[in-house]
């Protein structure tokens, strides 16, 4: 090893490992040792990353310097590899959940979802004007039903919307690509089934924008950059894709991401940098920038996003709302991008918690999408009119890394969890989730070598000048890992879902901050040449990566705002195919904490209240 | 890629590939650019490869040149990874079997494989002076409860004959290390269970070899290496020799291997070349030289070998024993050198197919070992008193790889073939297995950076010189490979994984030469440093590699012998669990042969015929 000789980490067995309040593990935190560069800087720091030899040597000395060597590369790791994050079923006792059908049709599961919401009571509409409300599918459907509007008169308010955004004042990048013959189109159809009483679900006609790197027609599915959709054209819809517009939701466009979902704050300077609507100076996070913003803007109820690392909650945490990644496997990954293979997964991001369920109910999969595979288990919906007869939750916490955050975000994380566990009863136990930070690092060493292997075929003809000055240097990370890196993370994966097994034996559910750090500012320096800050990158994923490397199910709820008003969401992670646990868990912190929303700088009101009301004399939904 | 800029190959999507007779899929003769190395030259180039950019230079030569950055590095698949060659169950029809409860002990399964031998008729020992005949377990077990001999004799005779075979005139190195106390002592133990009358199996007092990469107390595990054990202590049996433990099988040594299962010469510069018992100036083949040689050689009916690119099936071959490697999953890797995690598997060295399907009853395992897999399905044993009841088999054949071995082996394969179809009015169906090149370049990749991850933290420590030259060579190519070629590896383990699926839709198993050539001459130059010869090395792993990175069960049986009078095996690869078929066909197929089979030129007789004569009026068994 010459030059990078140095201590690497010898890891205990498993199960030597003390997961309890009274371990010896060390937190570490995560060591970042790279400034924030952003302009002519990264410019300079791409060139010197291209350059063959001198790149390689900086590029090691990176890895060195923020203990990828000695975590990852070089540690001295004795369980075998597990590649996958799959998980066989187990027969998991989940309370107040309704079974689903396995040969249920998407239309056919929406309905039951819709079965297991609580009825709005009348009055909460009625009040909204005292506390913020995002419309929800059941909003739009009921003003559908109630002819109080029409989706074709929503999609042009959305249209306008849209064309409002855009404008130099905003300038809010929420779209890459929308077209609004299309769109257009679509609402004549659900208006027109709408008029014949015929609406096929209770989306029919709910507008849904979905990620760039969701192949979803008419659109080219870029991944957020300049070049993909040429290698790669988009032929038919993703799975998911086809699963909605079955049960007749509108898609409205492909929203605006990190280049290739290799960052985290969803700068983006081929399609401008999504802003934040509860502050447009601010990040909206990322790589699923525009699903979240969309609807924290209120322009769909439900988008959808991938989580390779994060990419779907942290854009909900930073932009105040609901982003949820079910188990590994329980969303088809047939026409989303080839980024990675072992860790990203679509994702919902939805105003409410009933709204995922809804759109979880139209997109989750009986069949496994990975061969082979343990057959999947029976899907479960939570029946959210009984939240409040769940008894004996545990909620696993580990102090020192729900503490690894900004003061703010702490104490309302921390007063959201007591508020929960004091109104319902249930109990927070302290654990230890050990080798986190190393966790991080192998997460990041295994989604880089993905993401290489999968573009590689592009990249090799691709010139540099067409992608972002930050992607460029992350490229240059990225393509530098040894199989023996690979393989060494995925033998510390294999030692992570053995904790995370063993902490589900004495819990239901960790909970965790969803992010370090609020949405931090959108600095101009940025806009053309994307930043490299890893520091923040570090705080926004910290939390993030039992979702991806694990595969297991997690949830993001806002719990609150900091002085400055900026959104802070609580993340859920649940064990495997406990989606209805997680779901229950989450919408009782949002039942509670609901009420202190704001409403965001950005925000389109595409109904209006008199909408939902009846009109001659229709009572339907 | 600068100097390797290349056309790398372009996959088309596995559907369009036509796996008929009349596919136009071109056959890539394995095309191996390097010459034979022994000697000063091998260590030259040793030197050369250890110079840190020198070498690198030269390993990429060498990539480039031996295809593997075209068709695997820098190749172009569309498909995503599949890393480990798990097979989910699937309801084979399997003719003539026998069920096997998944809670019975080994002893249980002995017993019940018992059931499924036909009875020797007593003319077949009485005439075996006029062809040739290894003792089985039977013949073991009938002199030991007939009192012609006991556990203690044979043992004793086992000693003296592995001394003789190590005297300078035949050199032969058949064993690493063998305690001649504690063979001593499990034979008296055993002749004092057959005293009593309490034998605990048919394996009671059977002696058995284990190749020196599987843990055995009270040994070391050296893996061939003057340094393995020291960095990794054995403390307790593998799981397997613990199951032969359990049914009081003698464990006889640790047999000798190739350095680090990285090669198939057998070849090994510190423990001695074992040589080939039908003619010690040849290979004996490896890396499971050892166990292969001791059954050829007569010390041990049956011996255990671990199988990562066919080092039970290359030298089973090469000494004209059975060779049988089951399904991946289906014998517990628990206990043996991690040298790799997804390709090997221990397998069995046996003088005849009952005695393999003997053995395998003590050894296979109803819990699958490597989590998460779909659960294994029940074990079959095949009824071997039905074989010649079983209807319409089909032999898939591919022609142009069958024929791609010398014209003694071809000839001799296609006769067999033949006499076996006739005898039994089964079918030969012709097609295509694409890509077979690529998947041994493939699978070098693989097992090549599983090696370099998993000996990696003892290499660091590691003076080079207590490492052969050939193996420090190996190394240095071994330790080359980018998570990008490895991942693209696994693409393509996924592509072959979908063509033998399909061929096992119009085939029960595919036939095969099980190695390209016969065993070759063992050269002087060799012995001290070892040899590179990749020409030879591809001809030997040219039908192996099925087998291991697509986990599929294989046997293989010698079918006659050259002119030279060295033996020719012929390889049955079959669907995932069908074990009991392989062996059926495999029965089969020793029986036509086995009447020609002759005497290797060094052979112990460790039962004399008179001793399985009943004395003092016992005819137990």
């Amino acid at each position: 090893m010459g030059l990078f000789d140095l201590k690497a980490k010898v890891y205990k067995p498993v199960n030597e490992v003390n997961l309890g309040a009274d371990s010896d593990e060390t937190y570490i935190h995560a060591n970042v040792k790279a400034p924030r560069m952003a302009g002519i800087l990264v410019k300079v720091f791409a060139w010197l990353l291209e350059l063959r030899l001198v790149g390689a040597f900086i590029v090691e000395i990176l890895k060195r310097n923020n203990l990828v060597h000695k975590l990852v590369s070089f540690a001295n790791v004795s369980e075998p590899p597990l590649f996958t994050p799959t998980h066989a079923w187990e027969d998991n006792v989940e309370q107040q959940v309704c079974l689903i059908k396995s040969n249920s049709t998407p239309a056919d599961r929406v309905a039951q979802a819709i079965d297991c919401l609580p009825e709005r009571k009348e009055n909460a509409i009625n009040n909204s004007g005292s506390n913020f409300h995002r419309w929800t599918i059941k909003d739009y459907y009921r003003a559908y039903c109630s002819r109080g509007t029409t989706p074709l008169l929503v999609a042009k308010r959305f249209l306008a919307a849209v064309k409002e955004s855009s404008e130099p004042n905003l300038n809010m990048s929420f779209f890459i690509n929308y077209d609004a013959e299309d769109i257009l189109r679509q609402a004549e159809e659900s208006t027109l089934r709408h008029e014949r009483g015929t609406p096929i679900s209770v989306l029919d006609g709910v507008l849904v924008a979905v990620k760039d790197e969701i192949d979803c027609m008419p659109y080219p599915t870029t991944g957020g950059t300049k070049w993909l959709h040429k290698a790669r054209s988009c032929t038919e819809d993703a799975y998911c894709v086809r699963q909605l517009r079955s049960c007749g939701a509108i898609l409205v466009g492909k929203t605006n991401m990190h280049e290739i979902g290799a960052g985290t704050s969803g700068i983006n300077p081929h399609y401008g940098s999504t802003r934040n609507p509860y502050n447009i100076d601010k990040i909206s996070g990322g790589s699923s920038s525009g699903s979240a913003a969309v609807v924290c803007a209120g322009l769909c109820p439900v988008a959808l996003g991938v989580d390779g690392g994060g990419s779907v909650r942290i854009p909900a945490s930073l932009c105040g709302v609901v982003g949820f990644k079910p188990t590994f496997g329980r969303v088809s990954h047939s026409g989303i991008l080839p980024l990675n293979w072992t860790v990203g997964m679509a994702g919902i991001l939805a105003g409410t918690i009933e709204d995922a369920l809804i759109t979880y109910a139209a997109i989750c999969h009986h069949i496994p999408f990975r061969q082979p595979t343990p057959s999947l288990p029976e899907i479960t919906f939570p029946l959210l009119t009984s939240t409040n007869s769940i008894s004996n939750i545990k909620f696993a916490k580990y102090g020192k890394w729900f503490n690894d955050s900004t003061e703010d975000v702490r104490s309302c994380c921390e007063n959201a969890l007591d508020m929960l566990c004091k109104h319902h009863g249930w109990k927070t136990v302290e654990v230890t989730v050990p080798e986190i930070e190393e966790m991080r690092l192998a997460h990041y060493a295994t989604i880089a070598s993905e993401c290489t292997a999968a573009l590689a075929p592009h990249l090799a003809k691709l010139d540099f000048a067409e992608m972002g000055w930050d992607v460029r240097v992350a490229y240059q990370v990225y393509r530098s890992f040894h199989s023996r890196e690979y393989l060494n993370a995925q033998r510390i994966r294999n030692r992570q879902m053995h904790f995370h097994r063993e902490i589900f034996k004495t819990a239901d559910v960790i909970v965790t901050p969803t992010t370090g750090v609020t949405a931090y500012p959108l600095q101009s320096d940025a806009l053309n040449t994307g930043e490299l800050d890893y520091i923040n990158g570090a705080a926004l994923v910290r939390f993030m990566i039992a979702g991806n490397f694990l595969g297991l199910p997690t949830v993001t709820v806002m719990v609150g705002c900091n002085k400055e008003g900026m959104p802070i969401g609580l993340q859920f992670i649940g064990r495997p195919w406990s989606e209805a646990t997680l779901l229950h868990l989450a919408y009782a912190m949002q039942a509670l904490c609901s009420k202190s929303y704001k409403k965001p700088m950005v925000f389109y009101d595409l109904l209006k209240k008199e909408e939902l009301l009846p009109r001659n004399g229709m009572t339907k939904a």
